[in-house]
């Protein structure tokens, strides 16, 4: 496309965005403009400066920063929707272990599921995710290449588990370790967008060997890393039996340097996390993946999200695809805004429900965090944007594009997204 | 439709249905039988009976009864996923009053909203539904005259309110009787699939001698009645201050003879029924609608929905748009599957969360008995189906046809629906 060279462009129509946990912005007739693949802000009028840009008018669209997906499984792409009837460890092993197995012993399966998963995400509204593949390196490197194919930027990681595992899944400490140290250096110079994140899946799948050598990993190659913390009762009460000497879940994650500190660290769910816990990720830095989808579906519980913001705690939203049942952002914000006023309601009076503009705030802002300056139309942001249409959402209302928008969380699906653009590339 | 002749015809395809809260049943490949109008079964193969009847294949569909819908506000469709950060009383104030009050001020605007929601029942898979208008008996009737248009089986009721609400919008006792009258009148003989419900919109709203007189109606005229119940705390706390002769808010419909016994009555919401309310719900045979999107956006709470089964209360599911952000009961089944995890989770743990196959039957044959012999393939029942197809729900998985259904209720959109009969009727 001659004229977007050097990625800059204009983009034209109405435009929200957030600024803030509290702070949405809109304007009716804006122009969000790309500079070399950075955000030069969001104008009324196209600044001086900006004249000879190129400018793509969306009259009918809405433009909105790409959203942020800090946790998803590609490998349980299939199963989305299905056995809603389970809590956690059943439904670990009777619907997402086996299908994770899968990818290893079928590699057509894997490259396939993979490419649909890629796909999906492509269609919707997220540009960057957080993602967990399987124990197996080489299919791992497919969702790789599927995801940089597509021009999303993202963080992917080889699964690593040595105990409670089925026989047909587990891996050995060993094998573990050495095929993650294969597949990062495979993985090294290989994409653009598509960086490797260390996964142990959580403790009680993983050995205090295969922690230390992951946290030694972690340290020698500056990586980051993604795991789970407290999503269910008795998976709480599981760790506890399994590492009595830890002096929480968190801890099982911090003795080995995997918790935040220098290593980037998300940890999804923390929905039970005690006052010690809570104060250690915000001392340590941790990002929460809030994923309400996920904790509904699998009758987790609801995380307390307005705890963790008042702390200042990080937190971002992930689809959990397939304790989520869908991978769209969107229906995430919708199960973060619902989930949060029966917290209100049931569970703490003083923990305010999230409001739309927090939970959009969440979605991009929140999460794009853990990518740098991601999320929003602020000056020397990277340049991820989205076109919405909702012209099939009928109303005989008019509304500001903030209520358009909240609209589209609501309402949309695949239809409304129109237009994509990621570090300044136009997708479609 | 020549083939079709007396409504007698045959649906080949996978089917799936329920035939009671645990008994979902599904045949991989099928034959579902309308001998005029009724339904004759569902067989694997074609009985002698019937040979001679036309036989329309759906290969990759998936062949279900219709969706009803108990609870559905048709004048607040342009609102729909807008507002969704408000509690009840505040909701109705700001956003709802002020949109129904404009369909008397605005006919056209009446009329193109109301076309719109009937258009969105009609391309959705819901097939019988009960429906609030506003106060304004002469655009009530073209809500119904759209919803006769399009085919569907519909309870439409003009509201009566006659204290507690906005001058613009507020009726005289009188003013709200006669209207009644008159518009029962202008119903009588007009319709073939679209009846008239008293519509008292709830206690706080309705004057005793208004609620007297709408008992009175229902007598005379062996009417059907709707309302809401116990939806909200403070609502609760406001009907217990306006009503203190009253032994209960359901008392408040019963002293005036409009809460179920001879008068048919479905009641919206029911989260903060007392014992007492839900012994005489029993006893008297009234409906729940269970409207979960609504309870969660408005933030209302959970509905006590396993408590009802187990006492052997009708219930069904309603969508309550607009305090549901959709017309859609596939998204209410979801919703009521969520919110009864929570439930469970934080409120009572003895109430087991409801399953797909129990929110299925709550969306089709629970909701359906309202109608009559309606909601399933039994022999008998007025024959009401909808025709899935999902081969845009990407899976590499083999499914079951009830797995492809469980799929569709957390995936699906207007595109997932491809076909539709009512009573018999092909509508497309």
């Amino acid at each position: 496309m001659a004229e977007y060279e050097n990625n800059c462009f204009i983009l034209h129509g109405a435009v929200v965005w957030s600024e803030g946990l509290n702070d949405l912005r809109q304007l009716d007739d804006g122009y969000v403009i790309c500079d070399e693949g950075l955000c030069a802000g969001v104008y009324e009028e196209i600044p001086e400066a900006y004249r000879d840009f190129p400018v793509e008018d969306h009259w009918d669209g809405i433009i909105i920063p790409g959203l942020v997906d800090l946790h998803v499984h590609a490998a349980q792409y299939n199963n989305r929707s299905l056995g809603m009837d389970m809590e956690l460890i059943e439904w670990l092993d009777k619907l997402t272990f086996p299908e994770e197995a899968r990818f290893a012993q079928d590699r057509d399966y894997a490259v396939m599921s993979y490419d649909a998963f890629a796909e999906d995400l492509f269609i919707g509204a997220t540009t960057r995710a957080v993602v967990f593949a399987t124990a197996d390196y080489l299919t791992t490197l497919k969702l790789m290449d599927a995801l940089e194919d597509r021009g999303l930027v993202t963080y992917v990681g080889k699964v690593n588990m040595d105990r409670n595992v089925p026989d047909y899944y587990v891996e050995t400490t060993k094998k573990s370790l050495r095929h993650t140290e294969r597949w990062l250096s495979r993985v090294d110079g290989r994409y653009e967008n598509t960086m490797p994140i260390l996964t142990p899946r959580f403790t009680p799948t993983c050995t205090r060997e295969l922690m230390d050598g992951l946290g030694e990993l972690a340290a020698r190659y500056g990586l980051p890393v993604q795991s789970h913390l407290n999503e269910n009762p008795r998976e709480v009460e599981w760790v506890r039996e399994l590492e009595p000497d830890s002096a929480s879940y968190s801890d099982t994650y911090l003795r080995s340097g995997l918790f935040g500190g220098d290593v980037p660290t998300i940890m999804a769910h923390c929905i039970y996390n005690t006052e010690e816990e809570i104060a250690l990720m915000r001392d340590r830095g941790v990002y929460v993946a809030h994923c309400p989808q996920s904790n509904l579906n699998i009758a987790s519980g609801i995380a307390p999200v307005r705890r963790f913001l008042d702390e200042g705690i990080h937190v971002g939203l992930g689809t959990d695809v397939s304790g989520g049942h869908s991978a769209s952002i969107f229906e995430t914000m919708k199960a973060a805004i619902q989930s949060s006023k029966m917290y209100w309601r049931y569970v703490d009076s003083t923990k305010k429900p999230l409001t739309f503009p927090e939970a959009f705030y969440l979605g991009t802002l929140g999460g794009g965090h853990f990518f740098g300056r991601c999320g929003t139309f602020r000056e020397g942001y990277e340049f991820d944007a989205v076109i919405l249409e909702d012209s099939n959402l009928y109303t005989m209302r008019d509304l500001t594009p903030a209520e358009r928008l909240e609209r589209i969380v609501y309402l949309s699906d695949d239809r409304n997204v129109t237009g994509k653009f990621v570090r300044g590339e136009k997708l479609y």
